[in-house]
């Protein structure tokens, strides 16, 4: 199979590009002394997961107990489901440590707390579990000096379960795109995570792990001082909102939408192509950074960036590729019916989750099909 | 199985709404006296699609080949892919009629129309071909008065394939939200299509098939004179932009997402739930309506709608449900750790999607898996 016989919509993979993201983020992550464990939610397919890993990851981060579960089936052991645990839940998580999963839960509440370990001495099983720290206020865990904080440490400890650490996340990230205050909130992250570490060994709790991270701190940490491990997703493909924040250039975008010219409106300047939103999915993430890319920034088939052209709008299996400013009332000529064209996504997650498979291109050219799941 | 023990996030469907809801465009389009098509877009389920069909519905629309190699291995020959033919499709097309699918193609162009012509004659098949009619400049199509409306029908038949019809679909629809502005659009639907057969046929084209459709203008059409048949997709669930474009109460949705709360930010008046946007799509379809629901209204588990409730933000596995206008700081005690929720979406289509299953809940309760399928 190679890229001029694929049906479209397709998902490509650039392999070689994919490569040197993992390199970058281990490579950095290395020298500044710390583990790394990637953010399978990005792509939720074996083949990229095998290639952190090859690289130095140790370890994976979900979203969803089904992503845990396959990679466990894939034979990855140690995994931290990087979502609040719910009562409900605990049942599917203690299946996965009866059957040798090392697998790690977080609460950030004292019912989570209660919760976890009733159900654990109910079953006879210590779960591992960290305590989510809430660094910039993006979303959920306990700001770290907060009093709630060590009541949800004892309760676990008391509990009999292992309080294996605290987990942090600095979502407000992606709303910075200048390297210093990317940097400070890098700084803010390792700040939070590191004082609720040593607040609760201060009252004589366990925490061996202050893992923090997003795909912009951990690009732009310049010291991780306190800190054992890092967490990171998107950066493995990058994205359009990445490059806006900073942290990329369109050259390191690894994930694109291969499409196909299927007819135009010249007085509009407009090409219609196979791939709407269910191919972009709706992630219209660039919309509020200072470079709208619309849907998506087009590109040759072969990946060449074609200037201001973007899909501009999208229905479900129809997009509109147009020239940003002017109309191309020449367009029809410029891209006839036919056309093959390659899309770089505003989110690689999103963009990722409408297909079944990735379409892996190599450096040679011959294209692999790579499976992914979805669903819970 | 029932709805108390489902995991979350699950896309459930009231399946006696879905039963309303396609009764009732059923009857509508038989007192109008038209054929009713409708696109399988929406669902891509085959349960729901036999609900369709026993109801009256007479063959079927796809957006894409796999959808119409799916329905066809269920059973279903009589199908129009609605979205313009490439060269490169044209195989796959053919495979579906040589394996006796009475599968109906699209083109606006003459490039597509002498592309078609071209391999169908070299092997030996006779494609149905509908053109492709724009009645109000939303995406496709050819005007009805232009001249190259006739110079495609004749490249057609000139080329030996059987020219079956017009089609067009008023997109624009989704822009209005009173009864006299969806009903001026129908007409101009309406008077599009039949005007683009008439002139098909005064200069001696044959056009059996007059189809026009979308969910707004099919459900405000008054008068259908000269119109065969009518598509439509997303009515079978309805959503919120359906809604807000009055064409459905908030009682008559269909599809919800049903998700569990796993933790609070009581100062801010945050509920944090297992369902973000993987679980209901990126999709914002209220945010430019006179209602912006956020990524959803919010309903209890057994679907009474709460009021001012929404799910005001999401990330991929985790979304944000507060109160609309004044932050609710007594909602850790209203919806403690662990309630079920569901969340109506914005657009149906997008977030079936997202799903591998929906989990059908029917008037008695018992709950079936009803599967779907993605990807091209």
């Amino acid at each position: 199979m190679d890229l001029r016989t694929l049906n479209t919509p397709a998902a490509l993979i650039d392999v070689g590009r994919m490569q040197r993201n993992i390199d970058r983020m281990q490579t950095h992550l290395d020298v500044l002394g710390v583990r790394f464990r990637p953010h399978v939610k990005t792509t939720k397919c074996r083949h990229v997961v095998d290639a952190q890993i090859a690289a130095g990851a140790q370890g994976i981060t979900v979203s969803t107990l089904k992503e845990a579960e396959r990679f466990f089936a894939d034979g990855i052991r140690d995994i931290v489901y990087a979502v609040g645990m719910v009562p409900a839940k605990l049942g599917q998580a203690l299946a996965l440590r009866r059957q040798g999963c090392d697998l790690k839960i977080v609460a950030d509440s004292l019912e989570a707390a209660h919760a976890i370990a009733g159900f654990g001495r109910a079953h006879g099983e210590r779960f591992d579990v960290w305590i989510e720290v809430d660094v910039d206020g993006h979303r959920s865990g306990i700001p770290p000096e907060a009093g709630l904080l060590i009541d949800v440490g004892r309760a676990l400890v008391d509990g009999g379960m292992a309080l294996g650490g605290v987990l942090a996340h600095a979502g407000s990230s992606y709303d910075h795109d200048t390297q210093d205050a990317l940097a400070a909130v890098a700084e803010q992250e390792r700040g939070g995570a590191v004082r609720a570490a040593a607040r609760l060994r201060a009252a004589g709790l366990p925490c061996p792990v202050v893992s923090i991270g997003s795909t912009p701190t951990a690009l732009s940490a310049q010291r991780l001082d306190g800190v054992t491990e890092v967490r990171a997703g998107v950066y493995v493909m990058f994205d359009l909102v990445m490059r806006n924040i900073g942290v990329c250039e369109l050259s390191d975008i690894a994930l694109s939408v291969l499409t196909t010219v299927i007819g135009h409106q010249e007085g509009k300047g407009w090409a219609i192509v196979d791939a709407g939103w269910m191919a972009m999915s709706r992630d219209r993430g660039t919309q509020r950074q200072a470079h709208d890319f619309g849907y998506g920034q087009v590109c040759t088939e072969d990946g060449a960036v074609l200037g201001d052209y973007v899909m501009s709008a999208a229905n479900q299996e129809h997009g509109i590729v147009s020239r940003a400013g002017s109309p191309d009332t020449g367009i029809a000529q410029r891209f006839p019916i036919g056309t093959r064209l390659r899309i770089l996504p505003n989110h690689a997650c999103a963009t990722g989750a409408q297909h079944p498979d990735y379409q892996a291109v190599g450096e040679d050219g011959v294209v692999q099909t790579w499976p992914r799941f979805h669903g819970w």
